[in-house]
């Protein structure tokens, strides 16, 4: 199993009244890092397309504030189906605090009707699948 | 039990590329409807220092447009335990349409610990209980 | 002189470590209020594709912080070129009180070429012209 | 005269649903290089509570597109009065395009008075002073 490695930066304009990242933010982080290690395997222009999240969750562990150093974002592959997958992710702190934990479940589409997960794909996320 | 009900106003800013609300902004709509539901009950002083996210789930069922009426955010208490409670809620368009169901584990914090929710906040959570 | 009347509602998301509107926000709150302009027009379809901000200036006024009220925002059309236009607002708490005058200029683009603006565009302009 | 040097990353989040990024994120861009900046200049602490922005202008140059590449922001100071100075940045792309130029005034406050910059600030604006 291969977990891709990202970073992402803060901006002082995450931080809520409370002087911490504002907990919505977190889901910002982990669109931006899903962007980049999509990125990384090539294959964003497919999937752009093609994919609709329909589930999201996240265990806050930590709060977060502000660093100029980049947070670290662990992403890998927890499941693949027929026409849906689920990813999972691990943010931690420019200290190396666990700060949350996430999954996301995407399903491929065609217009209106969920498709199975192309082929290209499906051997893309092979590449950062989970064994147990 | 007693559904509240809340309005959030959509912008410009939270389209995306593909010309749809992005799905991270959901939560934001979460957020601004929670704090307009503490308003509601009158508990937000009381409320904001001591309690932290815990957890938070997303379904997403339909996707949201841009439009200048508001979006109708129901929520409403689905279980209350001695330092916890779970939030529900429903996001629909100006259609009527059910864009996302989702929840939010809240706990009671006394600097870095977890507290029994105070009595005034139990009470007012609980006119917006659940029942089964 | 018509002066174009429009609402746009605060978020907590909008407040920064201060506790009030991040100033950012308030050209996030331009935009809207512009958006919201151009709808009451009818032109906003027309416009979306032709027109590119070239410049925006803002003068804060007076702090903003959260509430459930709508802000009120002013805005009208300060002067009409052959290619570019300028428009002006004012943004009102819900007290009443001017946080912020700002003004932004808008060039018509056909590709990469600043055009003449469009007859209708024109006329649509010219109802909300400022005259000395 | 020192120009300070500062680098900002963009999000997926950044971009509007042209594809580019938002006209209103630039500013961002511009608080978060000025807060860097300031934290290079050691005086954030300081800073933080004392100087609120009175005006803000942008020009912008070119169209911003997503890249997971930084951007370069170069800030420095323009000019310094008793109570206030003038702050001005250039936002470059990956590529090195002036994408947008900008100035934000800044008053030193006490509470609801305007004061005289401290003298510690004074120094420090001094040292990224533009001569003529």
């Amino acid at each position: 199993m291969t977990v891709l490695i990202t970073q992402v930066y803060r901006r002082f304009s995450d931080l809520d009244p409370l002087g911490h990242v504002n907990n919505v933010v977190f889901l910002d982080y982990l669109q931006e890092a899903r962007l980049r290690v999509f990125l990384q395997l090539d294959y964003f222009e497919i999937l752009e397309f093609i994919q609709v999240m329909v589930h999201q969750s996240i265990d806050f562990r930590h709060p977060l504030m502000y660093s100029t150093e980049p947070l670290t974002i662990e992403v890998w592959v927890s499941s693949i189906g027929n026409t849906s997958y689920s990813m999972k992710y691990r943010i931690l702190s420019e200290k190396g605090e666990l700060c949350a934990e996430a999954e996301s479940v995407m399903v491929c589409f065609d217009k209106d009707k969920a498709v199975p997960i192309p082929e290209k794909l499906r051997t893309a996320l092979q590449s950062i699948l989970e064994v147990e």
